[in-house]
C-alpha cells in the first residue's frame, strides 16, 4: 500500500468513527502534511482518493469537507419463510455454481474461501514441507478411521476455547466439514425425516439434506440473534421434526453470533422435544470478539449435539481437514465415515496438528480475526457509499460473509448473469432457501484483499444494483398505473 | 540381501521350477562354489538356510537331497453361498479390525496396504515435496468438485491400457476407491434394493451396501475365473436385482482375473436384465500378465458400468486419491460426491498427476508387478512347505492377496485371537460374506517384504493351523464316537 493510500484509509477511518463529522471542514493540506510528515502531494493524492470515494467534497477556495453522510443501511429484518416442511430445490443453481469456469480476472465475491496469503501461514507450509522432505511414511499409510491421534489431541485442546471438554476419543476427523455434516445427517436422521434449518441457510447443508431425502422446515431467523427459538417451538409442536441444523457462531450467510441465552433456550427445547442438534461451527474461531463464543455443544449434557467443524475457513479449504464430535451418535458416525470414505488423508492432518501444537494456528487466527474485521469496516463503509438507499446489510460478528437484502421484487439471478460478464461474481440469495426465497438477496465474501480492482468491482455491483432497482421501481409504477387505469 | 541368501533363493527357485526334482541329489558344495564364484562357506550357509526351510535334507556322507515334495495344495472350489438376498452382518468384526491397536511388532498379513518402500516411489516424493516448497497456492484452494483436470487427463490416458477410451470429462476424482464405490452405490441403487456380489467379496463393499440399506445376494464364484455368470442369471430370473458389484481383475480376496469371454457374457446379461455394473478395478494395474487385462467398462456400450479405482493399491493408500468413470450415472455421481465430501484435496492429485505424466508411475508399476509376483512365488512355496495337508490355496494372478481355505469346521476367528497374541495378524474369512460364511478361510497379504520375521510368522501361522486342525479332527471323531455309542 502506498503512503497516500495509507493516509486516505486513516482519514476514512476517522470519518467513519465520527472524528470528522458530516459536513465538517477537514484540515488543510499543509496541516496534514506537517502532522503526518508526508509531502504536500501525498496529502493531495489522499484527498483525491477520498473525493473519488465520495467521502469528502472539495469547496473551491475553501478546502475539503466531509460529504454529508448517508445513513447506515439497516440490518435485514427477521426472515419469514414458509412455515411448513418443503422439498429442497435449487440443485440446478448449485450445479451451475460448481460448473462456473474459474476466471482469474473476475472478482470472486461469491467465493467461500478465506484469505490464504497472510504471512502467518508460513509455519504451516513449513510443517507440510518437512513431512515430505523427511519422506515420513505416515504420509503414505492408512490412518485409523477416526483420524490421526495427534490431530484429535489438538482439536480437543482447541475445543476448550469454545467451552467444550472433549477427549481425543470423542472426535472423528473428516474430509472437511462437508463430510462431517453429511455423516451427522446420516447418523441422526433417516430418509423421509424433517429437519429444521435457519432461514437463510447455507446451500451446502440443504443439498446434503436433499441428497438424504429429507425435507426441511425453514425457521424465521434474525440477522443479529439467529434462529427464532419461539418459531422453532411452534414448528416442533406441529411437525415431527427429527433434528435442527444450524450455524450459531458467525453464521453463514448472516454473520450473527447467537447470544448465549438463546443457545441455552435452543438446547432446552431440543431436550424437551428430544431432537438432535447438528451444529456447524466452521466459522466459530473467526469471531471478532475474544474469547470466542461458546458452542451449543459446550452446554450439552446428554450427547444430543453433533458438533461439526473444519480448518477450511480458518486455514485452507484445499487441505480437506474437518472434524466431528458426535456425542451419543458416535458409533453411527464411525459407521457412516467408514462406509463413506474410509480413512482420511494423513499428511494434512499431521501438518495441521503440528501447526496447532507449535502455536502457529493461534497466531494465524489472531491475524485473520483482525484482518477480516478491518476488511469488514472498509466494506461496510464502501457499501454505504456506493449502494443506493433502500437496501439492508447484515452486521457480521465474525467470519467473512456479508448478506445484502435488496427491495422485495429485485431479481439477483438476472443481476448475477449481468455482472458475471463484467467479471464480478457473487452468490444469489435464493440458494440459501429450500424453496427459492431470497431472490432479492446476495452474499458477498468481504475477505478478499481490498485492492483498487476490488473497489471497482464493488462500484460496478452497486451501480448495477442501482440501475436494476430503478428499473424495478419504474415497472412497479407502470403496473400500478395500469391497474389504476383498468379500475 | 546377503550373497548366501541370494544363492539360497536361486536354488529354491530351481527346486520350485522342477530343475532339481523331489528326492534328487543336489550339486556338491565345491561344484556350486565354482559355478557361482562364491566361497565354500557361502554355499554351506545357503544349504543350511534351505535345510531350515525344509526344502532340502542332508544325508550323512552323501550330500544334500531335495526334500520329497508335498503336493501343491489345490485351489478352492467354486463357492456355494446362500442363493437368496440377505441382510449384511459382520459390522462388529469390521469394527474390531478398525479398532485394532497398531502394533509395529506384529506381522500384518491382514493389512490391505501395498509395499511402499521401493525406490520407484522417489519421483512421487519429489513431486509432493516440490509442490510444498514452491508454496503452490493450488494446494490450499478448493479444487473443482470433479477433481483436478491435470489428474483426470492422466487417468484418461492410463485407462487406455485397460481398453477404455475415456475423456477427462467422464471422470470424477474421489477420496480413494472407498468414496468411488459409495457414490456408485448411491447413484445406481436405492434403499431396499438388492445387489449381487461375488462370494467371497471384499468386506468394505458389503458394509457400504449395508450402510445404504441394501440387501445382497452372494453369487457362486470360482477362484480362478470369477463370478458364475450362469448362477447370476438364475438369481436375476428370481430376484429384482438392481446391480452387480464386482472386482473382476486381480480379485480381492481370490486373486483371479475374470477371462475376457466371461466379462462379455456378464455385460450381455446385465444389458439383458438392465442392471448396473459397479466394477472395482483397484488392483487391475497390478496384474502379473502384461498388457494388463481389460475392464468390463471397456466393453460397455450404453454407460451402465460404473468403473471405480484408486491409487491406494498401486501407490499409497494414505494419499486417498481414487476416481470413478460412472457412465450414464455421471450426474447422480456428481451430486453424491458434492453432498458427501465436496471437493477432494488438491495436493495429492497434483502430485500423482505429475508422477504419471513423467512416466514414474509406469516404472513403479513394472517394479511392483515383478515384486509381487516374486513374493507370491516365495509365499506359495512356503505355504506348501509349512502348512498341513487338507487346505486349498488361491492362485492369484495379480495384486497381493492370498486366500487360504481350511477344512469346513475350522474356526479362523479363534485362530485369529490366538495368533494376534503371537503378533501374527490376518483377516478372518467370514468378513468376506454377507452372512458369515468362510469362517474356515483366511486372507493373507503376501506383499510384505519377505524377511526372516515374516518367515517365522508364517511358520507360526502354519503350526497353529495344524494344531487347530488336529483338535478339530479329534473333536469330530469324538462326536462321531458318541453319536455311534448313543445309537
Amino acid at each position: 500500500m502506498t503512503r497516500y493510500q495509507h493516509l486516505a484509509d486513516l482519514l476514512a477511518q476517522r470519518i467513519e468513527a465520527g472524528l470528522y463529522q458530516s459536513g465538517e471542514r477537514l484540515p488543510s493540506v499543509r496541516t496534514l502534511s506537517d502532522e503526518h510528515s508526508v509531502s504536500i502531494s501525498t496529502v493531495q493524492q489522499a484527498y483525491h482518493l477520498l473525493e473519488d470515494r465520495q467521502l469528502i467534497t472539495p469547496q473551491p477556495r475553501s478546502g475539503y469537507y466531509v460529504t454529508p453522510r448517508k445513513h447506515t443501511p439497516p440490518a435485514p429484518a427477521i426472515s419469514r419463510p414458509a412455515q411448513r416442511p418443503v422439498e429442497i430445490t435449487q440443485w440446478g443453481c448449485v450445479l451451475d455454481r460448481l460448473n462456473e469456469e474459474p476466471d482469474s480476472d473476475a472478482i470472486p465475491f461469491g467465493s467461500g474461501s478465506p484469505d490464504m496469503c497472510q504471512s502467518t501461514m508460513a509455519p504451516l507450509w513449513k510443517a507440510m514441507t518437512r513431512l515430505m522432505q523427511a519422506q515420513d511414511s505416515r504420509v503414505l499409510n492408512y490412518d485409523p478411521v477416526y483420524g490421526s491421534l495427534a490431530l484429535r489431541e489438538q482439536v480437543a485442546r482447541l475445543a476448550i476455547d469454545s467451552g467444550c471438554h472433549l477427549n481425543p476419543a470423542d472426535i472423528i476427523i473428516t474430509h472437511g466439514c462437508h463430510e462431517a455434516l453429511m455423516v451427522a445427517i446420516r447418523a441422526a436422521c433417516q430418509e423421509g425425516d424433517i429437519v429444521a434449518v435457519e432461514s437463510p441457510a447455507f446451500h451446502g447443508i440443504m443439498q446434503k439434506l436433499r441428497g438424504s431425502k429429507i425435507k426441511v422446515i425453514e425457521i424465521p431467523t434474525d440477522s443479529s440473534t439467529g434462529i427464532s427459538v419461539e418459531a422453532l417451538k411452534l414448528a416442533l409442536e406441529q411437525w415431527p421434526i427429527k433434528a435442527v441444523m444450524l450455524v450459531p457462531n458467525c453464521n453463514n450467510p448472516l454473520g450473527f453470533i447467537m447470544p448465549e441465552q438463546r443457545k441455552r433456550e435452543l438446547l432446552s427445547l431440543a431436550q424437551c422435544y428430544d431432537i438432535a442438534i447438528i451444529e456447524d461451527d466452521v466459522y466459530g474461531d473467526l469471531a471478532f470478539e475474544y474469547p470466542r463464543p461458546i458452542t451449543i455443544k459446550s452446554l450439552d449434557t446428554d450427547g444430543r449435539v453433533l458438533l461439526c467443524s473444519s480448518f477450511s475457513k480458518t486455514v485452507a479449504p484445499g487441505l480437506r481437514v474437518g472434524w466431528i464430535a458426535p456425542g451419543r451418535y458416535f458409533d453411527r458416525v464411525v459407521y457412516m465415515k467408514y462406509t463413506g470414505t474410509g480413512a482420511s488423508a494423513s499428511h494434512p492432518q499431521l501438518a495441521i496438528a503440528e501447526f496447532i501444537k507449535s502455536g502457529g494456528y493461534q497466531t494465524h487466527l489472531r491475524r485473520m480475526r483482525k484482518y477480516y474485521q478491518q476488511n469488514l469496516e472498509k466494506f461496510t463503509c464502501r457499501v454505504r457509499e456506493y449502494f443506493p438507499c433502500g437496501i439492508c446489510v447484515s452486521r457480521p460478528q465474525g467470519g467473512f460473509m456479508m448478506w445484502i437484502e435488496l427491495p422485495e421484487h429485485f431479481d439477483s439471478v438476472r443481476l448475477s448473469l449481468e455482472l458475471s460478464e463484467a467479471k464480478v461474481q457473487f452468490v444469489i440469495g435464493s440458494l440459501f432457501s429450500a424453496s427459492g426465497k431470497y431472490r432479492n438477496c446476495l452474499r458477498l465474501n468481504y475477505g478478499l484483499p481490498y485492492s483498487d480492482k476490488v473497489d471497482q468491482a464493488l462500484r460496478k455491483l452497486a451501480k448495477a444494483v442501482e440501475c436494476a432497482m430503478l428499473e424495478c421501481q419504474m415497472q412497479i409504477a407502470e403496473e400500478n398505473r395500469q391497474a389504476h387505469a383498468n379500475r
